[in-house]
């Protein structure tokens, strides 16, 4: 990596890093108003401990263990191989330890994303000793199976090798994380949806944001670190792509707000700020996959499409009858599948569309679904044995109350 | 461009795009908090049309075409020389890839901008359809004008060639946008502020903002831009003139705020955050034609002259009678003619002072004109067109309500 | 400098810049309503002014002079020696250029830092006259003391020259600002505090955020700013360090915002959000100085100690009787002293752990208290003198019924 390679580098990871307050504040102005901090806190908190713990095993989980071998190839890295990174600072290679930085920083993003799901109604302890099992379990060797290389640069983990194991000419594409980050942290969503149960009064319109401009805050945060988090990768390689990656991001979160307004305004009569709003991050979510395999045309519709999905999936939850409550399902979950699987049809080369036959969006389903499953189940576990022992989710006197004063001692305004 | 120059131009690039949420949240706060939805969403709208437009057919517009020759010399490229860039796309070059995003970002940015004339009164669909109509009439052409190059870097645009054609040895300085984005919004702005009326109640002292903090949000995520919005070009240049435009950007908006407070001291015996804000931005406008043309002495009494000039500029509305309610005119109609003109005296070498002659003022004193002349016209027109078809005003009953619930369903704000 | 070195040189420039805005959400959602704006418009207004004086004269008297000989050797350098950077705007050179942008960044966001203890109670103009007097004769010349270079790359101020000046075999360390920055500016604020006096009603837990969302919007930015703010510097010296700068950096910030959670939740039961981004804070504020010579190992204890004795650390002006409102002096000074001396037992090679001896620790000890001593003296003087004089605190009906309103004739919120 040269010099403006790792200026890039080293930039994408501070803007990613920027994320998860964005999510803070995506998140937390969508709540009500006695809600706000414990909303924030859950990512403010996993920054914390996730920065930690990467830095301490997470990192070594990966597959990219440096110095020893990996516990289960293909699987999982050994969290061992070199605690806290004392060999890795030694050895004192800049694009290396940047990496760490970066790979840190989706750790981040992606647990905060799945606080979305139990808004008004977690307790703060409970929610941090989940963020740690969490991670530990799904994120750390999941993100290992998609983007774990050897030091030669061969690809170790098993979803990247899921073409050759299929004898395909083609392999998995989720270039920034559709698998790993959002489909992964829909998935856990879902299952902490259904643990902590709905909230008090949960219905359709009876939860409206406190703060729109807050939301909105978050909003413009998460777009201009989404060009980190699509881009930030292409620094490993001698930026290949990248150009194509920034304006295939760019314009397939500008198409997504148009999608979603559009649906909103045929369906409500009206367009919505939070929509715009969620209409950019369902652009962006779908992006994520694809923005190295399309060309801008295909990444406009891939834009309007998923904003116009998604625009409609946030009603599920209301007719299945899970509290998702900030619609991490709906965003990440089906804008991400949106986006895998789009490119099984629309990939440059490999598509159906160019390439004529299914190879890719055959591996493409399975490498989405079995990280859903993956995730889905061990978060379940996860929620399940927390709520079962110390308890997850608060007393009702205190949802309805207000969480912040209960959980924090806070109250998130206060203006008289 | 090399590596560096590649990872400057992207980041460049993001933070432009930053810009319109920071446009959001600098109008945001100022208006009533009942309209502060539509506000934002005039932004965030334009973010989504402009961005889709732009890559399908105004980046061709601009005089660059790649692939067709230019439908009018000098003046208008073809905007079907490559729809949706597939053709760019495929030579997969990253410095032209980026080249297209750093220009949507402008033309997001300068639409918003235009949105400030017309606050807390304007109905979002006859706005995301002026947003349409505008750029691609207005905005589309006159950035060609500026910045066209050919493929083997020759200007292609009549304020650029203006020198040549007037047989000076000097030429049009407008480096990052005063003529085509900021006294092209100004005129636009000024042209839709007629075009609609005033607000009910229009008055001195009669708006006050409702958000003092998300304003000064806007102002701190405008600051940082900024330098993107002045700077990136510099990408394309091996960095020539890189460090000079990034300390006179600085220094331009430091004095920008001296500027503006000292004269609200001396005017009304206190400074205002407000106009701290709005004293930054005044120098910022300014400075924008001029960064790459001054030493960093000049850029700071540019600044401060701005500041001054925009602080008494701000009460013209008041007295001529048309209600531009957050000062696009002011700020940036007003500021952009200071810098444009303050060029034609103290530009490096060629301004008055250093060259004796007055080929410098002539030619920023036409182009500005003209941007402005064209601008107003066609604004009025598409205006006016849309305004006594489907209408572009809200009903009074709405504006006195406040247009959020009316126009986007939402309130900004749910506290208690 | 190559083009890389040069892009994030710019970018950390823009990003510290933005540390000041930064610093005034932190600062402000943490006063009360009335007081918001005024806390808001102390960092602006620093921006405004220090920004021209630093490019007027305050670059010159950090003994980098560029043409001139130092006035006082290791102390002082010349002011007039190249008045307004016109002779070095004619050398053209984009590294030196950018060095002045990004100084500049540092003096204002310093000077911000000590508006943090006279909260709710100060006069804007003074505040002004302060903070211009204040960064001349404290701030231009300490910070040459510590980053002052010949042309030739030969260290002129005397703590950089400290281990020579003893005979030591290692010399201070405080790679990007801990004494020159966190210590002084906590020195200044807690004689500042001690000029003005408590506020009406001073103790413990009667003072409330206001907006507790508007101060993490503060912390956020001030997280990512950090990265410039301690890996810019690396940018003049071929990216020696980089990597492990950055990584030390964000997980000395994640380990900051556990030991403060951890501290609260023991001593109170509950962890706030203020108390984790004001973890994050100590973290950054503690790894500014040892960036560069920590592994992430220690970092994580660093952030860890820093955290969790802050934590501790605010209770200190309740019982000692001195009204740091926000706290400047347990974040910044005791964070910044943790951070100095930390590193005379843990600093790589030169720590007592590592290299028996305390060399390493003395210069430390002797820097860091210097820096502090001197600033609290000449602090006090000035400050002293305006209260004396013209008067730097309001009136007690004013600050009683909101210093907005008074001193800027704004209200920060007008909701309703």
């Amino acid at each position: 990596m040269d010099s403006g390679n790792l200026a890039w580098y080293l930039v994408a990871g501070a803007i990613v890093l920027f994320m998860t307050p964005g999510i803070a504040f995506f998140y937390g102005g969508m709540v009500k108003a006695k809600s706000v901090v414990s909303m924030m806190m859950m990512s403010f908190g996993a920054m914390g401990l996730v920065g930690v713990l990467w830095v301490l095993y997470g990192y070594n989980m990966g597959l990219m263990s440096p110095g020893e071998g990996n516990l289960i190839p293909g699987l999982l890295g050994n969290p061992f191989a070199d605690i806290g990174l004392s060999a890795m600072a030694s050895a004192d290679d800049n694009g290396t330890l940047l990496a760490v930085f970066y790979g840190a920083t989706f750790a981040i993003a992606t647990t905060a994303l799945v606080s979305g799901a139990i808004a008004d109604r977690a307790r703060f302890g409970p929610w941090m000793l989940f963020a740690g099992i969490w991670v530990t379990l799904v994120y750390f060797p999941v993100q290992g199976w998609v983007w774990g290389f050897d030091a030669d640069g061969t690809p170790t983990g098993w979803i990247y090798a899921l073409g050759d194991t299929l004898g395909f000419s083609t392999t998995t594409i989720d270039y920034a994380g559709g698998t790993a980050v959002h489909i992964n942290a829909a998935a856990a969503a879902l299952a902490l949806a259904l643990v902590l149960g709905k909230r008090i009064g949960f219905a359709k319109g009876a939860h409206q944001p406190h703060n729109v401009p807050l939301t909105l805050i978050g909003v413009a945060i998460l777009i201009v670190g989404w060009f980190g988090f699509n881009g930030g990768a292409a620094a490993t390689a001698g930026f290949d792509g990248l150009g194509r990656i920034i304006l295939n991001t760019f314009v397939a979160a500008a198409a997504g707000i148009l999608g979603w307004v559009l649906v909103e305004r045929a369906k409500d009569g009206k367009a919505t700020s939070i929509g715009a709003g969620s209409g950019a991050i369902a652009g962006l979510v779908a992006i994520t996959p694809a923005c190295y395999s399309l060309t801008p045309g295909w990444s406009i519709l891939l834009g309007v499409i998923a904003g116009a999905v998604c625009a409609f999936a946030i009603e599920l939850k209301y007719k299945l009858g899970f509290d998702d409550s900030l619609d991490v399902v709906a965003l990440h979950g089906i804008g991400g599948l949106i986006g895998c699987w789009f490119l099984g049809f629309f990939a440059t080369d490999t598509g159906l569309l160019f390439s004529g036959n299914f190879e890719q969006l055959i591996v493409q389903v399975i490498a989405s679904t079995a990280v859903a499953i993956y995730s889905f189940g061990i978060t379940w576990l996860i929620g399940t044995g927390i709520e079962k022992t110390i308890g997850f989710r608060v007393q009702n006197a205190d949802e309805l109350a207000g969480v912040d004063v209960a959980q924090h001692g806070e109250d998130g305004y206060v203006l008289a």
